[in-house]
């Protein structure tokens, strides 16, 4: 097989673990990272601002989606999309089925392929659900500990907060319980998690802020929140990217777990294993957009049978 | 959807761990049990011998060959397949690609579909496998606490023993080294494991027994294992079907479990999930035999979205 050629839009966390294992992968030769910003390859790869990226479309197979998802994935999904074949980790879940109904009316229109949300949530955690759910056992999935992107933000956009991160954490009590089918009533995912808060502020308006974070609807409203004002100093340690989460069931008959010391690294690695899945359709011209639970796992590999 | 119409050939554990999942489930309908001897269904349902299951061509979607691995399924899967669409749990490895190629030209001779080796390993542990070493960790496979049917049945087969059962037991120390990534060798699924055997039999062959077991090549030469001498008495609490197993890999990034009080009821319940893809493949005439690396898990579902 020909190396895969690679382009990486957007050189945030993700960009760079994504640049970081393609350099280091033979199957992969890397052509541009491109960014809104002016860069610097931490690896000297050429960089490119995201304008010039059609000027690529004859150089690049796969283009690595590697934006936010909150406000830039999808419209740079749909702008990549008319010159390149993309593979991105987009994880607001709400919307991947609006994510994945457009990308695949632009994939259609441009003969390319759209490998959507190929990340571990929704992702692999997403493969494991329809399995467990398929052998019949009532299945849960639960995250943490880790940094959740989306609850961090949300705290810093308040006022008067000048910094902070909010960890998601597992209620094992619960967990445990449910594994021995030891349960009275259904448990939620509120139920499932506690939030913990570290915040840099004004000490003056600490009683503010608390009461800010614990409303907050659809973050924080109805879950178990721990609010911890620190100072700025303290909030270093606090910049680690480490995550894990589970996916398991009543009666705990199966169980798979993901436990990684670094978030953006491990979704790299997902969409770098997937790559050659993308590779495959993008032979075979299977146009379109796809999730995780369209592609057959014989799809990663060259060779399947020493596996089974 | 209409109920898939079912027919399950055999009768042993398995058959009767297809036949209980079955009738309690209403997207299925149990047709008839065939088997080779005399039986009666424990729900009391239609019964017929193997010879008279081509008169049933007609009136079966999906046949479930439940017979056992070490002689009855490969000859089993190539009659029924001029017949019937078949799904089995063929688990022996290293038989699995010779079995896959001769349903697959069977079953295109007839316009059929045949699922071959859905169990959990080969089968769900192979989906790991595939997954893990695609990401690019160093993957292992560790079975047990649980009985091995073929490492039982080797040591039944010999000269003066009367009954005997053998555990496949995790080395739970060398596992917690490899997912502490903390190891100076590769170890080897001889290393994984220790074979426990229970074994029933006269008194004074005991030290022949033992010595014939432990070097027997490919089940136990090479193992730590250990013989336990026990009466008839003692033996009848070995009876369970319990087992587990995990895959695993260096540094402990991902991990699946399965843990399961009857081999064969989860083994049943496998089955029953992918005859849902089965039935599915038969309506879009993808004749052919499949592994369940070829069958992308929406497959499993009516409806996917709300597990991404």
């Amino acid at each position: 097989m020909n190396k895969i050629r690679v382009g990486i839009f957007g050189y945030g966390n993700l960009g760079k673990a994504v640049e970081e294992l393609i350099i280091n992968d033979e199957r992969f030769e890397l052509v541009c990272i491109f960014s809104r910003r002016m860069i610097k390859s931490k690896h000297n790869n050429r960089t490119d601002f995201v304008g010039n990226a059609p000027s690529y479309k004859e150089k690049i197979d796969i283009m690595f989606l590697c934006g936010g998802s909150s406000s830039d994935l999808m419209p740079q999904a749909r702008e990549c999309l008319k010159n390149f074949n993309c593979i991105d980790a987009f994880d607001t879940h709400a919307k991947i089925d609006e994510h994945i109904t457009s990308c695949n009316e632009l994939a259609l229109a441009n003969n390319k392929v759209a490998f959507c949300s190929f990340g571990w949530d929704p992702g692999l955690f997403s493969l494991m659900r329809v399995l467990f759910n398929a052998l019949g056992l009532k299945t849960y999935t639960a995250w943490g500990k880790g940094v959740s992107q989306g609850h961090t933000e949300a705290i810093k956009c308040l006022k008067w907060v000048s910094d902070a991160v909010q960890y998601t954490l597992p209620n094992k009590t619960l967990i445990k319980r449910i594994k021995k089918s030891n349960l009275s009533a259904n448990p939620s995912t509120k139920d499932l998690h506690f939030r913990q808060c570290y915040v840099c502020a004004d000490k003056k308006y600490y009683s503010q802020i608390k009461e800010q974070i614990v409303t907050m609807p659809n973050y924080f409203a109805g879950y178990k929140t721990k609010v911890n004002f620190i100072n700025s100093k303290q909030m270093q340690k606090h910049k680690q990217m480490a995550h894990a989460g589970e996916v398991f069931c009543e009666g705990d008959a199966i169980n798979f777990k993901i436990k990684t010391k670094s978030n953006p690294h491990f979704t790299a690695q997902i969409m770098l294993a997937y790559a050659i899945a993308l590779k495959r359709f993008i032979n075979e011209q299977k146009y379109g957009a796809y999730s995780i639970l369209d592609i057959p796992l014989k799809a990663l590999l060259e060779n399947s049978k020493e596996y089974l």
